[in-house]
């Protein structure tokens, strides 16, 4: 492979950019850059929700099931094998565990944190300690936008979920499958979509899990980008893999997950829990199984090599006792995610959690409450890594253009309030009271006057004129002025500089993959 | 007092009411009765943000600010007399305070925690300690439904808003002016308010504070329905008295405070401030300054009646850059709720703050995302009593008729956020795990079906059909159906009962009253 090849030469990059018309909005990135980090550095303190009796009645209960029910790998005779090595009980594909071992397999090798790399090392993330990185959603079949309403997805609306999640300060991360891109055949969408977040984005990015082979594909474009050395040492892609709750693994899913690991890349290991259907319907116990499944998972990752890197997911939600509906943002997947994060500190594991979810078809009220209920206590819990933090609606069948750029504003704002409050002698502004005193008025005192421009966050899409100025522009509602606001950054973007070289390579690698096997569309 | 004025007779009352279509609806409100109490008893711990160094700095700097620019009491001899009586340094009308002098007064008798007496005795509310009450939102001048959009609200909106909160299992209080009854003359609103809160509804209310006869009246009708030694010896009506910000009381409301206070009624003391107007743009300070004044002000009160119960109350909130217009729902705003239910815990002083606020003028994403990003927060700090939990738009101009209903769904939700997680065998689910095993499903299981009705919130508004099922009833937005809910309780309002004697005295107070001075419109 060649030395250009190995990672993105950005001085050639730079050189090679078009730099008419360009400065000003080069200018305005750099000036944001202090409120616009490659991700949160936390600064306020976790939710203890549960106390460690509680803690430990949660992870005996995980133990009991490891130890008493087990879990199966469904057409994975290799996942078997390992399992058998490292002396855990293998009956048919069902696969029981003394008490303790997955725990320990873990804690042995699984780093605490990790940096996943991008081709901009200015955006390369750190997933795990003090840190919490924003991610698109993942997975929506359908799109939808005020104008054009609801529509399956295409590779034309992927991409722009790809450069919206580029021109954001706020979204740390590209995602993986940001919408179905059904334009494109069943066998070669992954392609398309690797290449998408590799061209239109400089972020890091997901790959495929839906066949172990297109995870390997994933893994190999990568390969391409960063050089196959860099690839071997470092992460630089992650695949999310879905638990199918209860307790069994499927061969696809734990397939792609080997070949993840054992190209020491990020696995995301996912119980997929509808409570009262893939799990209880009581909670705990639905944490418990939560448990028990992402820790195997983890645990196999390490199997397979250890030292890979790997997170703890959890995507555990509620139902509509009237429909069987599933529910989103209520009060009881709100609880699960905090217990979930003081199991995952325990475990000393990274933690994915939560995501601005709703159920609601549009970008409406309900949208906005449930989502914020999903969001807010997965931050609370010490979430590591938010998938589906931006766009998400119709219990994940639809990826909304206006509920992205909403959604986003509100990932700003969770910025200041992951900074925490900053106590020295200014922001406590004794010269300030001096200055003003009792009945006086702090507006164009000189203390506001240092302060003003960098006090409140100022939200893109949130209307605080007077109802008269609100009513001469139209009476327009949030989702109305979000309508605007994703046209106009489509209209501004500009895609981030790559070497032509390694472009010319990963169209090669994908044209000729494309070309070797026939369409398949299911 | 005949005796018949004591107390409301519960049982004439009952007699005397109709019973004829009533008994359903009383079913209903039985069946529900435990999912309904008077008020949240909070299971979940509160959210600590600072470390104790980062509150002692506040709360010195509080001294600090008390003991060196001190407070002013313009226009009100008597407090000022009660201050010099207690070693307070008054020069003119500021009024300077020894450090630590303002906390030992509260301290020394202030009461932790209170009941807030009801007419309907099992509607009493405790406000302190592990609870949580949820008032409507307070003092909008104009209503807003999507019929007949925002207008000023009349006297039938104000009965329409007290009839609704009654009908609402989520609100434990019946405010004070749920919106302004503009129809009504300025001095004579008060006795209409009062008696609506009195007659439509049997929950605990508040009274007015524009002036401390409108004070006295407010606390006389009390002692009407309720007997007036139980109203010298029991807390029944609070009056919520802003603080003239920065470091003013004026006498209108320091009056009204010495009123409620004598009478032994509370008082919710709030230092209003948008930071960078009424206090510095950085919120430490602005929390500092919140502090010096709230604390000032529930000192007085024990000043005029040592054991007066009385609240410390704080609305804190940010300001647009571009405008200078006030913003709800921003992420400084949380912080600096959680920082104050620290400050109030370490005063020992039950807390107000907090509410469904935003700046948004309609019931849209914008709406809701503020609302749950201020009321959240203020639950997290430990707020014991929330005002403005339901109806507020437009920063408080307006109060909405769909926003009322929306809020009250997230509020029923908020009642199981914080009953935390019950962990024991059943919730914990062994026997389902055995029942089902890996890769069946909990939905026909007997686990699933013993915890089936009380697993999960059921929201009233939220929609969690199918894309199919939503676009045929008419693809409404949470608002649309938000209108049907409202009009749906206000059709099915019933009153509680009144004793006769009682309602003829309070409108023979009222309509004496009102007789007795000419209108006023200002």
């Amino acid at each position: 492979m060649s030395s250009s090849r190995r990672a993105p030469d950005r001085r050639a990059a730079r050189e090679g950019r078009s730099r008419a018309g360009r400065s000003a909005r080069l200018a305005e990135r750099r000036s944001r850059a202090p409120h616009a980090p490659a991700y949160i550095t936390r600064r306020i303190p976790v939710f203890e929700l549960l106390s460690e009796e509680g803690l430990d009645a949660i992870e005996q209960q995980a133990e009991w099931i490891l130890s008493e029910i087990g879990i199966e790998f469904r057409g994975d005779s290799q996942a078997l094998r390992l399992w058998r090595d490292a002396g855990a009980e293998v009956q048919g594909e069902r696969v029981r565990f003394e008490r303790s071992m997955v725990g320990e397999i873990v804690r042995n090798s699984l780093p605490l944190q990790f940096t996943q790399h991008a081709r901009n090392p200015e955006r390369s993330v750190s997933i795990g300690g003090d840190c919490t990185v924003f991610s698109p959603t993942y997975g929506a079949p359908f799109v939808r936008d005020l104008e054009g309403g609801r529509r399956y997805g295409t590779l034309e609306d992927f991409c722009n979920f790809v450069k919206l999640a580029y021109s954001s300060p706020w979204l740390h991360h590209s995602g993986g499958t940001v919408c179905e891109p059904v334009d494109i055949p069943v066998n070669k969408r992954h392609l398309e979509m690797v290449y998408a977040h590799m061209r239109w984005s400089d972020k890091a990015f997901m790959g495929s899990v839906t066949a172990p082979e297109r995870a390997e594909d994933s893994i190999e474009l990568c390969r391409i980008l960063f050089g196959r050395s860099f690839v071997d040492e470092h992460c630089v892609i992650m695949g999310n893999i879905n638990v199918n709750s209860p307790l069994v693994y499927d061969g696809a899913m734990s397939g792609a997950l080997r070949r993840y690991a054992s190209a020491n890349q990020c696995t995301v290991v996912v119980p997929f829990i509808l409570g009262g259907a893939m799990g209880p319907a009581t909670a705990p116990g639905a944490i418990a199984q939560a448990h028990a499944e992402a820790m195997t998972g983890l645990a196999l990752t390490q199997l397979v090599r250890p030292g890979a890197p790997a997170i703890y997911g959890n995507f555990f939600t509620t139902m509509s006792l009237k429909s069987g509906a599933p529910t989103f943002g209520m009060p009881e997947g709100a609880l699960a995610y905090m217990a979930v994060g003081q199991l995952a500190r325990r475990a000393g594991v990274p933690l994915r959690c939560g995501g601005a979810f709703t159920s609601s078809k549009i970008a409406d009220a309900q949208a906005a409450q449930e989502s914020a209920d999903s969001l807010s206590p997965a931050l609370l819990a010490g979430t590591h890594f938010v998938l589906h933090a931006a766009g998400w609606l119709e219990g994940g069948l639809t990826m909304g253009y206006e509920k992205f750029v909403l959604d986003v504003d509100r990932l700003g704002m969770m910025h200041v309030l992951m900074n925490g409050l900053t106590l020295d002698d200014n922001t406590l502004a004794g010269e300030g009271f001096r200055e003003v005193g009792p009945g006086g008025h702090f507006l164009g005192s000189a203390h506001t006057m240092a302060n003003y421009e960098t006090a409140y966050y100022e939200p893109e899409l949130a209307d605080s004129s007077s109802f008269e100025q609100w009513e001469e522009g139209g009476a327009r509602s949030a989702e109305a002025r979000a309508f605007d606001r994703w046209r106009e950054l489509l209209g501004a973007y500009e895609p981030p500089p790559i070497d032509r070289g390694v472009d010319e390579a990963l169209r090669e690698f994908i044209d000729e993959k494309k070309g070797s096997m026939p369409d398949m569309w299911y």
